[in-house]
């Protein structure tokens, strides 16, 4: 086998009352990549779209992620990489992640599956840190593993598979840029004990909502009285989004990411669409461009085709 | 049916990084209470033990919890209420939700278990009100409901059960006061927002190790950044007890309630028996008297005699 295929999905991390820790994977959109072994002991990029992303493998997320990988492999080989992105880098929903994971679990088949998931997120993590100047899994976990994950450390890299019952998600993809810079910065560094209290009491709830899949549990437990408040204010109608969201039978839902990316999570796939309709009247009304997509959450991350 | 008996456990409270939410019923040391309708409208307590608690239901913690349930239940009669303590109150395992429990539990079934269990809990919550100045649920929802109990939100009540393996507790109470003022001044007010992410990845991990039974994931998750290090300068050995635990096998623990007692938790009765030698032998060396309890997590909390 020379050359393997993937489908590697969108991811939302930063679950509401989950901010850096709980994240879960999309079935759609995704990126389409082909990974192949070349002779020589290096990693080339061919993008196949319009992003204009750097095919230089160092500048290239999907290339320090591969080179993490072959460092570790101590290959005597290279790997090419063809990249369809359908993620738009930016979006909040782990385009980057996208990139990195397809790559390493697709280069991991062809060396004989001899990775495993953790140390494949280990690798991925690489691309992470170039793409937003942190080694962190929040996105790259659901990526690997599938599902909803929870990364409980990343030094040393802990990752707790979490049970779902069927749920759906709905993603509204505003096209407008948040920087990661900006983002940060509008958090709080300190936060009262009370407040994060109550954060770990939501968030211990939807851990136990979800393994015992308990949707009112789910619904009561989407809080956020941190992040979130600091910030939406960077997200036109987000407010009016979520409630008409919540309105139209959505179980909750909150910021993908750090933004601009919107979702609601929804217990059957008709209320998912119901979602989008009222989404998409809210954002009618705006003069932003914007994507919405329905997805069931996904078993599998990375899909090899 | 005139008269009701039962055992009221202790509960430990504050488990590790479930500070303020996440509480486990023991199966000793336990109170033993015994109700009686009586015909006037009133409370009457008799206590059987040495401790001196107040016999005026207005300033005892059963009476006040009697007097809730009884506003609720509109009924024509009264209750007397027969308490042996083995508690001590002032331990940190949860004394006076054990008498308040026990009085609210026992008192339902002679009006034919009319009300749920999280009607019961706000009424023992009365009780833990005139003890300690707070509408809190943390010893009362394991008390009522057993096992483990995550309070999700006091204000709406919202009581989460957490499924778990068979576990069992080594709790060592030292006989020294720690006001519960004091206890709460050490706490900081604000927390850096990424020692707070860590203590809710923890407990996300906590969650999901307990409803899964990974004893391996539940010592790794067991880690406390804010409370325990604050607190444990008011327990005089508490590294040593926590350390030497560990060491003979224990799974991890902490602090009991806002102390002074310290729980370790094992996943057999033959560690949490090594584990009470170890804190025997650490405490002996002191000149503080005390006391070791190793009993299971009772998936009951208060029981019928």
């Amino acid at each position: 086998m020379d050359e393997v295929s993937v489908r590697s999905p969108a991811t939302v991390s930063n679950v509401v009352c989950g901010f850096d820790c709980l994240g879960f994977a999309l079935e759609e959109p995704f990126d389409e990549m082909t990974v192949r072994k070349i002779n020589d002991r290096e990693v080339r990029i061919i993008n196949r779209d319009n992003y204009g992303l750097p095919t230089d493998p160092t500048k290239n997320v999907a290339g320090v992620a591969l080179q993490a990988l072959m460092d570790a492999a101590q290959i005597d080989h290279g790997f090419e990489v063809e990249i369809t992105k359908h993620i738009k880098p930016g979006s909040g929903i782990g385009s980057s992640s996208a990139s990195s994971c397809g790559a390493v679990v697709a280069a991991n088949r062809l060396l004989g599956d001899r990775f495993s998931k953790l140390e494949l997120v280990d690798f991925a993590m690489a691309g992470e840190m170039l793409a937003s100047g942190t080694r962190h899994a929040d996105n790259v976990a659901p990526s690997i593993y599938g599902g909803f994950t929870l990364v409980r450390s990343v030094d040393p890299l802990d990752i707790v598979e979490i049970d779902f019952p069927a749920l759906f998600a709905t993603v509204i993809h505003p096209q407008i840029e948040i920087k990661t810079a900006e983002a940060r910065a509008i958090l709080p560094k300190d936060v009262p004990l009370k407040d994060a209290v109550k954060n770990w009491s939501n968030l211990g709830a939807l851990v136990a909502a979800l393994s015992s899949g308990d949707y009112d549990l789910m619904a009561r437990s989407m809080v956020d009285l941190i992040v979130e408040p600091a910030r939406k204010s960077l997200i036109p109608k987000f407010d009016e989004v979520k409630n008409i969201s919540l309105a139209a039978g959505a179980i909750g839902g909150g910021i993908s990411g750090s933004g601009p990316s919107m979702f609601m999570l929804s217990q059957t796939p008709e209320t998912a669409e119901a979602v989008k309709t009222v989404m998409h009247n809210v954002y009618s009304q705006t003069d932003i461009d914007f994507n919405i997509y329905v997805s069931r959450i996904h078993r599998e991350g990375v899909r090899f085709v």
